[in-house]
């Protein structure tokens, strides 16, 4: 979940063919879009996916320490840019083992964060581990498997995470897999 | 839906300085990704967000017969980009205005569908008509209301919204609200 809490740099020059862009309004389109004044390529920028899950071991949740800004030495669950070719189902499981050194079964869908002010969308699913195993990778300090009394509440990196957190523990708790819905403006 | 089988251009240049762009692995990455060899931005590409809906009026569907490229003339659900600062529900209420000229209620998440090629991820959204007025926005030549019966099955426009429609009817028969994944690869 790197670079997590930026939102896209505004483009100054054209990216196809490097020329300078202005802002305007396309033919057509209703919002003000970096438009290219020499090839005439309209720039669109998009939110962008982050993909994580909630990996439970025997009653426990897998988290990792954060060894990276945003949020350096705070608590998260395995997240990350969702990557192109790539299915969600599968960016949950790469980041889960690329942060938490751990191999998963991603379950149902449990939470869809929009985080406007960011421009990204947090997509987060249940998992089940296939095995205790974890660790710290490259991203982490450390990692560890919480009971629900244990969790860090107050050294939560990232809003998202801590809704998806709370709705997992409220829907195990009444036997439910539901989808939760939330949006963020700092 | 504009754009919507295409993958993003390769950037050739810096957006941000003008420069020309190389691609390789970053430190401590691990796919290519164009930098800039001036000023040492990385780009990253991701996937881009389609939402839509599903609106439904005294049993019927609303569906839109395409003005534009591409499968122009062929149907689809109301959907378009997610834009930065905008939920996803708010985003399906906006496709269904401007493509259908009608209002609607976003209820219950239907379907996820990653559509690799195209570096895209579809979410369809259950919706309910505020009333029975529609009509043909900018970018649709017409829109109908729609029974189960009279769907143009062999004219829609993307595998996407078909996979959708083909839920909907299946868990409306089954009296149920479920979440659909499906991965699309050309």
């Amino acid at each position: 979940m790197a670079n997590c809490i930026t939102i896209p740099e505004a483009m100054k020059f054209c990216s196809k063919c490097g020329h300078p862009v202005e802002t305007r309004i396309p033919p057509g389109d209703q919002r003000p879009r970096a438009v290219c004044g020499h090839c005439g390529t309209v720039h669109y920028e998009n939110p962008r996916v982050v993909v994580g899950c909630v990996p439970e071991w025997q009653g426990r949740i897998l988290l990792c320490r954060r060894a990276i800004e945003p949020r350096r030495g705070f608590w998260t669950a395995p997240a990350g840019f969702l990557e192109i070719g790539e299915s969600m189902h599968a960016a949950a499981a790469r980041e889960t083992d690329e942060e938490a050194l751990a191999q998963v079964e991603v379950g149902s869908l449990l939470s869809v964060v929009n985080v406007l002010h960011a421009a990204q969308v947090h997509v987060m699913f249940r998992a089940t581990m296939r095995g205790e195993r974890h660790g710290a990778g490259a991203e982490s300090l450390e990692t560890g498997l919480y009971a629900e009394a244990e969790i860090p509440w107050d050294e939560m990196a990232f809003a998202s995470v801590r809704f998806a957190l709370e709705r997992y523990f409220a829907d195990r708790r009444a036997g439910l897999e539901r989808v939760h819905f939330h949006d963020i403006v700092r």
